[in-house]
């Protein structure tokens, strides 16, 4: 897929990962380290894993001719093992005979995709961690900023804006630490040969195994997993999580960095968001993507879940539709990790904005409360009953709620002048939000 | 995503269509139509219009720059216009000033989307119209040829090998008839400048919008649809169900391509399928291929449609979203038809070995057939109670069904021995197969 | 699943049609059919048909028995026609003995689906009529009302309420009539036999199909498509490409009733939306029982289309997960269609707030205006620059552009204070708006 | 959904555990632990705890009526709550004000739902339990029966069948131990009021809330979730490919069924897969049932994944969206394992009809094995070479590879008479098999 058509679907650092040079040099990197794991266990010349070690430079590779190849073939793995062969075979025809010794090629095409999710790990770690550091001192720095709550987008009492960041903080740290135990469990060698049994290699399939994995800085599994996908698919749901977790805090973001709302703004930068003819705007675009990544992953999810169902030793089908969804998933799930790092870091917070949309509702918000302060008294029912009034009263004169109950009798007699004036200060009304907002900035993600 | 990751998912044909250079050139492609358009309706200068083409060459657009500033921007088209405007302005500051003009983004990076699908629909309509024609041949050719039905992928009554062809033929044409019309519908520009209303055009829009239509040779709507996506939704829904009645094809065929079963066999061919060390083995890799599409293809579909829910006069994350998805699923599903016309028209099939496979399974296929002749005198319930000792029988002293119906009184005095020679003859039991093959070959895919 | 765990998923109409006894009833009618059908070709005694008919009343089977049934057998056809049989044997033996003939459990399994997809077409095609009727009548009563555009949720220059209303109409249209055909489409006998070849009534197959069809009300296909189910895909895309219409039109409406824009709001209603401590609040319920149906479904669609692989002549798996698949689509859809009919049918629309959401961005989003204005004289970039450094002081010093403007001397010797007036009034930026509203109104949903 | 559309898709069990009287059921348990742990904190009398808890029997609650509720409020505890109330208080007046005290609609609905999804896991690990024994029992048993190895569906060097059986078990082990902990994390109490800052309580929040989560047997989050659902995604992405592993194994069984290859066979059972016109054989449905949720779940997952990007302290949609997502996602999961558990307690073994397949390619399978002997000594592209022409010889003359390779005089120079015989026996190229099998059935899951 051309660069243009994917450039808003992974970051820089994700689509080097997978790029041609990238993926040739992971299987090649398999082919040595596999010639030197033989070497050591006696089948291999040691002479020959040097040859091979000296052609195995992916720069050197025709992609477009391995492309095709792979297209016929169905596989990269045999186009480019033979173009391997092919260079070994220019120096020395016998080392060419010690190529990919005992493998099939399934055996090199998932460990190179192991190789390249191990690179993705580190990147997509390293803006999670930014994220989560820039959220831990965004909801320290607004635990008194308060702001309206919102449910179903309508007026509720009021939170804080340090509780808000804190409820995003949590499902990113508790995501983050699924992804990285997912993308862990399935930092593990493939390795088979033709059945998954490495036949081929007698009674020392079990030692070239385990020497071949750690070459690779692998785990080495219990058998080969040529058609028990399982660890991949745990690794592509924990990324559909993620996602989904980001999303939900862009969507948050998005809505309040509404024209009409206008509480928080995405920081802007270089290329982004601005508007040559409303020079003071910022469109989300940091959210938009990472919002165009919640709306791809799920699709991909599943597709990668219904692939699972493989055939036997080796799938039709399901082996084959892999790559594009799992490089989809992880791309996408980085470029919203670093996108929403970008707008942890850097978002304006509109602090009095927030406080005048709160008092732009004229109190209605604050109703609850007055039941909760009558109901002790008269009954929640009855507490109901009156209220309805009142409420009724201050829409239509579009007079706060606290300047209606002052004026009817049935409250002024019981609530105190104290109790109105204080009954629509949002400071007075958040329960427990910080001790919500302290136990998720402080709990370690679980 | 780099080509090597993709090679499974698209041909050569469909790569280059949504490649770097493709894209850009239909971006541009709409920026002159545009200034053509708005030439004629007395808007922007003839000469202004000349510039423009003149700097609309997409080899001289620097890639990586675009790359980088459409991850900045959330599209496309704002690095491409201010590019195309700088290359303008080199020239002549004055006719920069109407590059675009009247046009957002979404106008350039919607319209363009449409002519690449437009060139999408002229590769997969060939490939589908190849194998329709292979389909119907084949089955022609192979309407006595018989073979066990299978349910459940159980042995049953006997079926032809053309009506089974024929059957995939049905489902194929129904499908793309189908994707015909929606990519007809989808042919459709794009152009409402900001709000969608054309408002920079004053009164002009409307003449503008039919003249650049006409420009690009695509219908004009009666709306712009900035988010209104249902006519791409269509298109890709119809491409997922073709791929969904390639798939059942496919499936089939690499279920008859078993080793236990070896009943048909993809054609093969250069650098497909063979194997060094069984050199008359074929593996199924244009069913892989297709199988993975169906695979992927769904997922994809559900990325599209819950994309569809966009906000307002423009989205934000819906239509950021959309290009990875539509083009995954337009270069599967021609990959798949381009598979399944290469396995159409190259299928090996082996009429003495599918008359084996009937054979091995000693007329227990023909116990339906056995009610069937004996119902009309017995009843129905008689008639099975009487055959089950039989089948029991026959299946215990592995005797063909007919044998031992010839050895038990009961049945050789009611069946005569024409009736039981001629029981296992899968050519007297097809009922209304040819009847069926002909009416699916005639249809005209509705 | 119990009726509360989907009753936000299906209305009471559509929860009817697929609940146990409409299902049976479905399959009895089939069994009717098939004998008086074959009773006409001369297969089954007169006799036999009326005890059949005598014995198909849904009300009179245990379906906790079928149920478990079902579940043993993979198919609810094995129990219910023993349950048939067993009832018609305790009448007539004889008769019994002609119960299913010839048919398959796929037959009245299939067929019986598309007797309740027919009674759901009806249900979901009168709310889509009620909801283009309302929605027609609502976009020319707003077709003057003017309202912000708003592009990436931010404010853009000015459309008319009609025009929204006149775009979510043209998408509920287009999409209704692609579901209309795709349900058309869908209404087809499925009548194959053991095989798929009828094989079982000779000659006389197609003859009894052709009967079978014209009895229940269906068409009659070309051949079985046991294996082949892009009729019902087509149809269940058709549903997610309409649900994905009507979640934006519900997206739209949702935002649109924020607090903080309340320009519109759902009618409410008994039960619905209403809070007893903020009774001038209304919830969007109806909005978010569409949007959860446009969540739902595409994901339900893929299931689906990933189901569409089955194999030979009865699929193992594929074709046993389509009924909750399918119904659940339908009823998702049928909920969605009816809460936005009732929606559309009684929208509180509030011009003035509109009118105040307009004003409160002081004349920020007519800046395009002032460039398209000035550009003529100026050329579009110095029209931009000289912009810039108004905009920018409006924005500081709380002002509306066109006051900036009239203060600055190289527009206010430029623009005439009759244009400096004008320029905010959004009725005079609209463009084309009222073109593309009359024209999506009047175009017949293509 | 009626119970007979989706009999096929949950057990009796689970169905039973998202029936109406178990959810209402659910829901009033949170209502009176609610109550008792708010008069804990010395909030509500105790009399009305008492009350309230003599009220909250589900069998006395009018489903019908409250689903109809349901469906105007767009949550079930707006009716259930408005029902709970008017039965207290047509015992008590003042007790029914302190019904849901503090508390909000959806703190009453997750909370049941995920009080639902603990009974979930009780039955699904006794499922899940059953089926790791019997898998264990099984390859133990199989451990030297050899079978063909297939890739692609097409023979390979042979495995055993306890090889196989392990690989099912690795996968089914480590899905479930990824699914037990999702279900653990999301056993876990959901409470926040309104806002989710349970400002109703004001400073007894937090002790309410673990006195509540307490007396429901449910850990207390570091604060209430409202809008981040990750644990619940969590939750089904793991059902996700548990059940992905479970279709894995249901489809390799499927294919050993086919009649062409004979090898292993469900158990059957009373109603099951048996067909009275053919008493030999078995269909394989609770593969079909198994397969039939891996084709259904993946969507389903998307769906929930979808939903999670929820707005602010309450969803528009992506909430009341999850209720059937997940209901179908747990009862199909719960499906396929106690479908899986019973094929694994029951499977007919065919050890010689495996044996039998091998012999019918006539050694063609041992050609790699060929190769690694003559490897040594002439190079791997040497050995190539001379055995494509042997293995042409064999195919064409029907003979076997050893019977070939002893006539050819190129190999019978070569291979001693010895190795010849043994060149055919699959126990002797079984490579790490053993090894493999032992590691994967001793090996916690992990």
């Amino acid at each position: 897929m051309a660069r243009l058509i994917e450039s808003l679907a992974t970051t820089e650092a994700l689509a080097e990962v997978f790029s041609d040079t990238s993926i040739v040099q992971a299987m090649l990197d398999f082919e040595v380290a596999l010639a030197r794991a033989e070497a050591r266990a006696g089948i291999v010349p040691k002479s020959a894993t040097d040859r091979i070690a000296a052609a195995a430079h992916a720069s050197e590779f025709d992609v477009p001719a391995l492309s095709r190849g792979m297209f016929r073939a169905g596989t990269l793995s045999i186009p480019l093992v033979k173009a391997l062969t092919e260079k070994v075979k220019a120096e020395d025809v016998d080392a060419a005979g010690w190529v990919h010794w005992g493998a099939t090629s399934q055996d090199v095409a998932d460990t190179a995709l192991v190789l390249l999710l191990k690179r993705t790990r580190t990147i997509i770690s390293r803006d999670l961690k930014r994220l989560e550091k820039a959220l831990s001192a965004l909801s320290g720095k607004h635990k008194k900023t308060v702001m309206l709550g919102r449910t179903l987008m309508q007026a509720a009492p009021p939170v804080t804006f340090g509780l808000k960041v804190a409820g995003w903080l949590g499902a990113v740290k508790r995501s983050s630490r699924h992804a990285e135990s997912a993308f862990e469990e399935a930092q593990i060698l493939q390795f088979g040969g033709a059945s998954g049994t490495l036949a081929f290699l007698r009674e020392k399939g079990s030692v070239v195994a385990h020497g071949l994995a750690k070459e690779l800085g692998l785990r080495c599994p219990e058998a080969p997993w040529h058609t028990h996908r399982d660890r991949l698919a745990n690794l592509v749901c924990s990324c559909g999580v993620l996602t989904g977790s980001l999303g939900k805090m862009a969507r948050d973001i998005s809505l309040l960095m509404q024209t009409e709302v206008a509480e928080a703004a995405e920081p802007g930068g270089e290329g982004r968001g601005g508007s040559s003819t409303m020079p003071h705007k910022r469109n989300p675009i940091a959210c938009a993507l990472t919002l165009a990544a919640a709306e791809r992953v799920p699709g991909l999810v599943a597709g990668f879940l219904s692939a699972m169902v493989q055939e036997h030793e080796r799938a039709v089908g399901g082996w084959q539709s892999e790559w594009p969804t799992i490089a989809s998933i992880v791309q996408a799930t980085g470029t919203a990790a670093a996108s929403m790092a970008e707008v942890a870091e850097g978002l304006s917070v509109d602090p009095a904005r927030m406080r005048e949309n709160i008092a732009s509702t004229k109190g209605q918000m604050f109703a609850e409360r007055t039941i909760m302060l009558l109901a002790a008294e008269l009954g929640r029912d009855a507490a109901h009953k009156l209220l309805e009034n009142a409420l009724q009263k201050a829409a239509a004169q579009k007079k706060s709620l606290s300047t209606v109950l002052a004026e009817l009798p049935e409250f002024s007699s019981r609530l105190s002048r104290a109790e109105l004036d204080k009954l629509e200060v949002p400071e007075l009304y958040l329960g427990s939000a910080e001790v919500f907002r302290e136990a998720l900035v402080k709990k370690e993600g679980k």
